[in-house]
């Protein structure tokens, strides 16, 4: 059964498996380094819909059918969902997911939700309150530039330290048992405090996300006795190039060195310079999309044996931003074993 | 250990204690008919900061330490905090909760939010996962009125089927072990479905919500083999006075009558025509604040023994119902005792 280790992190002992996952992307990110990882791709992201918002409510369906197909799961099988997104009220989710009719948990830990969902659906699994669980999150440039920065058509200038939502999803499914005896499983889990060292501009968002994933790594560290070097990867969600360089800086002051393990999902998904992303890829979408292709499917393989995934959330609102609020930001961690 | 009943619920063997409790609420609410059992009121609702939404942020801390003080515990007792609100991106409860240095999972289920909370606060307790939760949601009259529909300077008129966004906050402390023999426990928890039945009306909230009601309550009865009676109370969040009507409706034809057992927190919280609060209070304050205050009080003392909370909440966005979307609800279900 689930027991703390130290005083943040919960270690796993009856190894919940990751039985099926599946990730979907739009044109960008196929044409970007991990573009033939994705298990679906869609060159018209409005995905056939008339709004941005009802094509990431599609995004996030295709995932979780996917995943599903690819496990060879029926929808009743799933005990519980954990979704969650960036829109207002977590349209994506709810509205992608009401066909679904299972039972739903709506999560927000902006960015770093898909680490909140699966951390949720491991513990979940481990404790044989739920058979399946499925963890999903997504993003979508379109809808997350008009909601959270401009419309599109204003077509405003980007900072240099801005980062590129990503459109895409990644939904995960977390079983007790496996049929595959190639499938991962979830170690360990840590959940995050909210940091926030007084960032304020919104264009740089992970700047102010650095600190949270500092702080949840030594945590971990110091719960499960282990360093960097006893991990293949240290992945982070989207703390793109400049969050990546504070988070060495922050950890340097521990004595923690994770440069040469280190990974982030954001700096992962676009060629930066001949794509113009600047900073690197964001949102949910990004660790989601990344985490469920390449990574799992290394996992799967035994190219990597055992990784820490951790995703940062950034928890402002353009209202708190307007109202001259500094970003709390949040990371959560989960440590992600082969089998 | 938890365990399923049927398909939908769960049912603890290790009885997750309530070992604290606290509600915070306005002046309107404090003149309501509940008035004298909130533990903080606030007359001045702005309570001293310069926006609304710090003003519900302020509530949410208010309701989250006194809390604390009342179960005698510390914050560096507290495992995990659940918590969530209506406003976007959940900012009530992250810059409420900032401070607290606690490990933070932001849950978004609108007016249901408080049942999730609890209900994932039970389990984490249940299965020892966690040793203390806390589940907490607010909502602010002021904050949710511009957010959702006019800015109060505006003066619109409210539709006669609108109900009264509470300005409340309640926390409740989840614990394995507890110091006092009349703390109530969590004995099931039954998480819902995203219903949708096509209405569109987002002044009419209660009709949208009735089904996802009338499915969780349906749900809980087959999975426990047992009927209204075997319950003292059955509590819904802010159906008010049109979704508790059709919701009485919808299980008739199931054959289920709950019309002598059930209450509903938007209806107890005003005095619906001296207020003028036309159908009854909402939002997720409205059901944290009465059950956090007379409720959890009464069982308590005894004069309930055994209750069904249950949340209902909206899951849509101003912008979704722009967009001509209907609007998907979902209600998630406690079974609450006395000792």
């Amino acid at each position: 059964m689930a027991k703390r280790i130290g005083r943040y992190t919960i270690e796993m002992e009856n190894a919940p498996r990751i039985v099926g996952f599946a990730s979907v992307c739009g044109k960008k990110e196929s044409e970007g380094p991990l573009g033939k990882n994705f298990d679906m791709i869609f060159d018209d992201t409005t995905l056939g819909e008339d709004t941005w918002e009802k094509a990431e409510s599609q995004l996030q369906s295709e995932s979780v059918n996917k995943a599903l197909e690819k496990s060879k799961l029926n929808k009743n099988d799933i005990d519980f969902i954990f979704a969650g997104d960036l829109l207002n009220q977590c349209i994506s989710s709810t509205f992608g997911l009401r066909e679904l009719n299972v039972p739903f948990l709506g999560q927000f830990g902006a960015c770093s939700t898909m680490a909140q969902t699966l951390a949720l659906a491991s513990i979940m699994v481990e404790t044989k309150v739920a058979r399946h669980c499925i963890a999903v999150t997504s993003s979508h440039f379109c809808s997350a530039e008009r909601q959270f920065r401009f419309p599109l058509e204003y077509g405003g200038q980007r900072t240099p330290c801005a980062q590129w939502t990503v459109t895409g999803s990644g939904a995960v499914i977390l079983g007790e048992k496996s049929q595959n005896d190639s499938d991962p499983y979830v170690k360990s889990v840590t959940i995050g405090k909210i940091t926030d060292l007084g960032i304020k501009d919104a264009n740089n968002m992970g700047a102010a996300m650095a600190p949270a994933a500092a702080s949840t790594l030594s945590d971990f560290f110091k719960d499960t006795k282990t360093s960097p070097s006893d991990y293949d990867l240290i992945l982070t969600g989207d703390l793109g190039e400049i969050g990546s360089r504070l988070l060495y800086e922050l950890l340097e002051k521990e004595n923690i060195d994770i440069a040469k393990k280190h990974s982030d999902c954001g700096l992962m998904i676009f060629n930066q310079k001949a794509q113009d992303v600047h900073a690197g890829g964001s949102g949910c979408g990004c660790s989601a999309s990344v985490l469920c292709s390449v990574i799992l499917n290394k996992l799967k393989n035994k190219e990597l044996n055992n990784v820490l995934f951790m995703a940062t959330g950034a928890l402002m609102s353009p209202t708190s931003s307007q109202q001259g609020e500094s970003i709390p930001s949040i990371a959560h961690l989960v440590n992600i074993k082969s089998y």
